[in-house]
């Protein structure tokens, strides 16, 4: 942490700021520049600090306050030499293959949920995504089935053995979400949500944590370090846009944000190509980049009939053109080391060949 | 609702449009322009209509889909002739005088909070603010004192009689605030989280719902119709900045929010200078401006002590300073009609004026 | 400057970094912490240092460099002790009064000029805006009558005694502009036009430049210093709004800017309330909003028939709306110390008093 | 283009639209929904109107005129079938093959041009990119060699058979660029100097295209129109990120910004992923999303001695990881339907092999 000092700040000044460290127990190390006294604070690392950098920045003569390390730990690249694999079912986040995640934006029937999971799986998905409590803009929207949803994916998991992701909209649905399905997806709007991260974490189970619309990647991995300082590290982080000035997609995908991500944590880091586009036709051109830039996975939305989905049709593949776009994306994610699974290493459950 | 088809979409196509809008009840309206066919949908309100919209979108020959109707009824002005004023104790928000709420970001102790709430009801403050449950952006900073810090709140009023204005995180903290406190805050990051949302409104308490960082001023007031689709129209909007590329603020206030915003709905809207600048320089502009635009109200964070403040030292106020704020605020909020309560208008409890 | 070395940087690598720095003839201030090597830059100012930044990155082992001091010198509050004003013709920019610079957005014809001209001037405005050379979106939008629409603004002049601020779109333009007006605009297009910048710059007229759309305050006041670099310190500031994602008006005024550049620089800032909002509905609320945050002056696009207007009639007031809104903003502009001139101050050119 | 009219607008404000409508030459076609009347504009293009639509917004009671059309038309998918080739040399933008631009930021001296030309036709580029005239946001920085760098891209033109694309900073560089280099370079700072478009158009040379800062995906196509308005359609678009809130990269590559504009335009679009990340370390992702994404071609910053770069040292390739990137797009380049010529393809000048 460095303190630099206004031009103008008296040497009263300075020393109450070397005071005030040295109270909270840091080493001040003063550096005297022509046009700027500078104030180095040696001591614990950074994730404690930002209280503290507040009430520096609040003391007579300090003209701001800067940060050198990064304010998470856990998550961060630095605490660990190899990268995070995570586990789910036949699927392995930040392993040597491509995971593909697809399904219904909301489940809407038993038939709608079990139609899909079969289509996703025969093209080559290995993870069922749908929504069991859909977090909706507008009051009038519908709210996703709840609980009877979950029984829904559980029961086409059960027919299709590909495990579940899918999204706890609150503390309330932690434990249900947990039970029933495999991952539990925190949504771009709750990610920070603290409660909602804690509970997630604490319940042991897989966490894919969405970046959020507004959230800076330093705010996105500050909300891993929320679950992971549960001691849960089973967390998949999932860039998806952010909100900018540009109208002509929902939003804008970072794509440099997998990179950077995966530069600065052991997390594996996966791409929502659906959301971040808002447009069928983009799904395709942004799952390509996506796999090609680095990214560990892939979550779209697939229904089997988008002009009657209860929520976001406008960007839902069909099963056919969901199968295309992985016949499309396989050459691709062989060429960058990250090759889909092959067809012939995946068991129906119960050991029979799916056909 | 309009859809517009692409240049190329055939007969055939349009027909399906046509049929689709007429299955669902509503009446299409076909406009045969040059080089675009535009259908008219007319019927139910928009309200009904994000689903059937992206609906419609995923349909061939479709270009996209606009909006006429603003998605929310129960807040919007045209529901009603006449402008909401929420009562709280001596408050009235909307009504002919400014409302000024000023306290701690947190509650600290009760020393602390009394020692405030006496400075700022002094100084002219008719709500005291202060947050017991905080959400923090990083799992290691201080995450406020929780329900102990609701009952320092509570006996700060008792003694100064200033109604509480304070944060709820999540639903389960609801039923406590409203019982304990006076006004129910939601916090930026919480404008979408629409469990806590209704669970807010439910409780038939006033709900401050503070804009989220990169929310649009229609995606804020969709957050305040899930409130007022509870039967509780006690809200008040609080604008407290967005997310912008500028950095040499914490926050942009969009200060045209305030009046765009009180065109659109019968509410009261307020501004909160502390978190849109995040810098104790800024507090004083930034509250002449949202008075001088025609805020009802200012929300303004004063700590004792700021360079031992547990959170946001860095743009607390000291009483002195927020006495001094007040003082320059007095004749500008005059001039714009929107006076300050005289002194003489305010009593102690138990009916002693206060010195 | 102070540069950051990565957690694993060698002694070697921190090495060749002191020597890259002794090299350039700064001095390296070693601080070694915990988890991190700091190295402090010490000598010449952070004004030529951009470069140097970028080659040191560039070294092995660097994560990342800080830059300490403000990168414009000239324009920078703490090169001179008070604040700069801007003389033209009776008013005085950054002086005790507030400066209303008011008409059409193009000038249209001698008659649509004049009696714009006379107008604003009757209602109050000390300066006269009007565009001779338009930057469009759209390259079959009007373009502006060039330079006879600047000999309208000339005679308008003569006939009204009101000083012109017109834009000059690019280099060529400068020197007419300069002869036949008396402030060369800088539109928000061209604020990185550095070229522009710098003729205007030495044509000694005094400029007002306008703050990019996507500028930050730093960037625009970097884009003052290239004005200032050429010895014309006449500069007036004018933010006049910024690209967010709110797309309920045409851009996002950013009312901080005006104190943050108060404040980082001596020039005066002036708020242009028209283009902010982009809506007549705006105009008002955002100019009182301008004035009471401690703005030098406004800029309002005023238009004898809006409905007829070839450029921005969506945000163009009539000389009747105009003359109310001057009323309104007259008492706030006595509250907050910066009074309108009264009209008794102002005489007719020939020394005739205005009726 | 539609009027949609406010819900308490009366029949005869309505009439009046519908007058102004007539007036223009235009039909109106009036739509009476539940809550709102609806007026449809038929008659020209949209590309006439905005001028029209400002002036119908500020008719009493219209709410607000919305676009049907885009307005832009030379450059736009639907005039004309096919896609555009934009031949220059030996390289075909929007051809089959990838084309790769590379070259150092700014030209520095003979040696290192010709050093760096050598070095990026070796390892495949088929593009030499470099700067003499520099647009710099600190009028401290390097401003480049001028005229006398483009004499060095010249001649290393001459020496590598490479075709030079560089920059024109204003309008009195074009023709010197125009006759010295082979595609003139538009910088995202003068995306919206329509001046220089123009000039730009009318030299007939081909020119890339940067997009701004904070452009939406329109204005940077009704920027092209300018250009192709002078009758030159030789235009490359280039998407080099835009301005967000998000600060761990310089700006936020729009990866969805090749194919939407790919879709709206038959013009060729490439990559630039030195400038869009701003690290050198994001520069092989960068270019691999591009790559699969679609992108037409790659604009990459090449420099023998990063850390003695005269600008953007930072983002800068040395010439070994420039070849290795080139070597890691190969197969992906394949894979994806674009491949880089084969060596083989090329011939040095003079019909000798290149070693």
């Amino acid at each position: 942490m460095i303190v630099v000092m206004a031009p103008q700040a008296t040497a009263a000044e300075i020393e109450v700021v070397q005071a005030r460290i040295a109270e909270e127990g840091y080493a001040a190390h003063l550096s005297q520049g022509e046009a700027r006294t500078v104030i180095g604070v040696i001591g614990a690392g950074d994730d404690r600090k930002q209280t503290f950098a507040d009430q520096v920045e609040s003391l007579a003569g300090v003209e701001r306050v800067i940060f050198v390390l990064k304010p998470y730990k856990l998550v961060s690249a630095e605490s660990r030499s190899d990268r995070s694999v995570v586990e789910v079912g036949e699927a392995r986040f930040g392993g040597p293959n491509l995971v593909v995640c697809a399904g219904p934006c909301s489940v809407e029937s038993y038939e709608q949920t079990l139609e899909c999971a079969r289509a996703v799986r025969r093209a080559g998905a290995q993870v069922l995504r749908g929504g069991a409590f859909k977090p909706r803009t507008s009051p009038y929207d519908f709210q996703g089935l709840g609980e009877s949803g979950l029984d829904m994916l559980a029961a086409a998991r059960d027919e299709t053995g590909l495990p579940v992701v899918t999204e706890a909209r609150a503390v309330r649905d932690v434990e249900t979400v947990a039970e029933k399905a495999d991952i539990i997806q925190i949504g771009a709007r709750n990610m920070q949500n603290y409660d909602l991260l804690r509970a997630a974490g604490e319940s042991g189970a897989p966490v894919l944590l969405k970046r959020g619309l507004a959230a800076t990647i330093d705010e996105w991995l500050k909300a891993a370090e929320y679950i992971a300082a549960t001691g849960n590290l089973k967390i998949i982080l999932c860039e998806r846009g952010i909100r900018t000035f540009e109208s002509s997609t929902r939003n804008t995908l970072d794509i440099a944000a997998v990179p950077v991500a995966k530069r600065l944590t052991h997390l594996p880091v996966i791409v929502d190509p659906s959301h971040s586009g808002g447009r069928r036709d983009l799904v395709l051109p942004l799952s390509m980049a996506g796999v090609a830039v680095g990214s560990d996975g892939l979550l779209i939305e697939v229904h089997p009939q988008p002009d009657r989905a209860l929520s976001d049709g406008a960007q839902s593949l069909t099963p056919e053109s969901f199968e295309q776009l992985v016949e499309q994306i396989r050459p691709l994610a062989e060429v960058v080391g990250k090759p889909l699974p092959s067809s012939g290493d995946r068991k129906a459950p119960g050991g029979l060949w799916e056909p």
